[in-house]
């Protein structure tokens, strides 16, 4: 089977490697019809050290059960599955509390001997914890948006809901990559009736627009700040989606949201510690937000999916076949692509 | 009159000054009957560097209402009347969100030419806005209960509140001081029923098992983290209520709460930024509190002191007159009293 290795900064392979076998009775082996890049994968893309061996890499896809292990119960062959990027066994104490990225037996894609998600096969461990059925579908579409179940929508819906959300609370989201507009999505979708995308590429920005953004914000730092806080009389806004990751990002964040507000992260931080400052302090804001556990809104969020309510698969504007995937990484690092999609067989 | 001037760091003195009068048609004048020195007095208490002129101190009272300005409406002559330790009008956009210590028009007691609050009268700017009527007594320990919704008991309420403790949530309260033992008593209200308290003073610690901890944990730092997290099968608590304000205090916070859990901080805090790494995004972990909006709690937590099913009153150890506030201040910053109180008349 061909699948995805990275190797190190800009060094992207797409490799013969043996096929997955079901190891232990929990695994099941998936035959990937949809996988993806990832914002995050872009990371390691840009300074990860070289190394002879390589990783496998890829958190995001769905695929049909090919095989099961002899305890496995909530899925069997032929089905279609939605892996969330995070591997879980959905019953210990962090699970139940609906924090599957806790989980105490939990693990990730690509790291410590499972397999990388940027593959034609993929060997789930815990699968009864970690995949999720959904009904089968051909459709390219439907596809899409089930893949950003995987991730990047469930991943703006954590930021959404972990700030709650609603029709009474105004709404900033900075960044226009997957994630971010996803995050308009969710907060539409919560109720919200504003909200300010911050974002410099106007075809990205266009489909935030599209999934509920009332209005968009290109400028940065102290500038976006001041923009956002002219069209708020000054006040800024309840809440905060920030979805880049980065010191400036979150720094935006906490100049602009409201006294009493609450900032939400999503981005992976590349920083080490947070200017939550007297002023702050004395300004009453939360911060919240972190790595969303996927595996607990997938069920939720299906049904609008389904029917077509809504459609946050459009944030993949290019999909590529296997072999494509090194230009696919650096499509998305020269922000030549949103969000890159692999189709399968 | 006799009022409390603060001239630097350990000078503390009572002095005779000017009779406050009616300045503006919404002031009002208060004949102070209880008054107290506050932990965060003692910050500079410790530090202020020393002044010629000296400040007026003090944010924490009760009293009878004297006088009043000509659009003054809620309170009047012969009212008792407990002080938030914030002004606020208690009409803008921030105080009808319930964040009173954000007032587009609000200010500090013993600043910008207001009243403190330690002196034998106080012209109360704002006095529909910030003082609120309450039913008249002259019972010694209800009084002292009254008082302490001028700060600390509203101030353990928000840090509770703003984490949502509930039924559910296990609590670690992080201080035993008054703010501290508080927060322990707001979180029995709200329905804890594991609460930790954290804290190397046994006559505090006792009230604190009295007001509803379960248990006291006397450790501090690393052993702290690691006494709190064998006693919650390794994992924290779901909510830690900071009442200190120190860098060691916040760290100790990220170290034993819970994954998915919230670190509610009140103490103010003497630190620049708080260390919420990748690991506390990883963990998803939430900051919040801030600053108490008394104004805003103090209607709600009233009825329980009325009648006596409550009595955050019991954290005065001391109550002395206005004479004696300078050995007051000396005996708090010798950690020789937990709460002192200064009687009047």
């Amino acid at each position: 089977m061909r699948a995805t290795v990275i190797y190190g900064a800009g060094d992207v392979r797409v490799e013969d490697v043996a096929d997955p076998k079901i190891k232990e009775p929990t695994d099941a082996v998936v035959r990937v019809v949809r996988s993806c890049i990832c914002g995050s994968d872009l990371w390691p893309y840009a300074s990860m050290p070289a190394t002879e061996k390589g990783n496998r890499i890829g958190h995001e896809f769905l695929g049909i059960v090919e095989d099961t292990g002899s305890e496995v119960v909530t899925v069997k062959a032929g089905d279609l599955v939605v892996a969330p990027f995070v591997i879980s066994d959905n019953t210990c104490q962090f699970c139940r509390e609906g924090l599957q990225t806790s989980c105490e037996h939990g693990g990730g894609w690509g790291t410590n001997g499972v397999d990388g998600g940027q593959g034609e096969f993929v060997c789930s461990p815990l699968a009864d914890g970690t995949l999720v059925k959904v009904p089968a579908t051909r459709d390219d579409a439907l596809l899409a948006s089930l893949l950003t179940l995987s991730d990047v929508y469930c991943t703006g819906h954590h930021a959404a809901t972990a700030a709650r959300v609603d029709k009474r609370t105004t709404v900033t989201v900075i960044g226009d990559g997957a994630v971010g507009l996803c995050a308009v999505l969710a907060a539409k979708r919560l109720g919200a009736e504003r909200i300010i995308l911050m974002g410099r590429h106007t075809d990205r920005t266009d489909l935030g627009l599209e999934f509920g953004a009332t209005e968009v914000v290109a400028e940065r730092g102290d500038e976006g700040v001041e923009k956002v806080r002219e069209r708020t009389a000054g006040a800024g806004t309840h809440i905060v989606l920030e979805c880049v990751g980065t010191e400036p990002a979150l720094e935006m964040a906490l100049g602009l949201v409201r006294a009493g507000g609450t900032v939400s992260r999503v981005g992976a931080p590349q920083y080490q510690a947070a200017p939550l400052t007297r002023q702050q302090f004395m300004r009453n804001v939360t911060l919240t937000g972190g790595v969303a556990p996927a595996r607990h809104y997938i069920d939720q969020l299906l049904p609008e999916i389904l029917d077509g309510t809504l459609q946050p698969g459009k944030v993949f504007d290019r999909t590529i076949g296997i072999n494509e995937v090194p230009a696919g990484y650096q499509a998305m690092a020269d922000r030549k692509a949103l969000k890159v999609a692999i189709a399968f067989g």
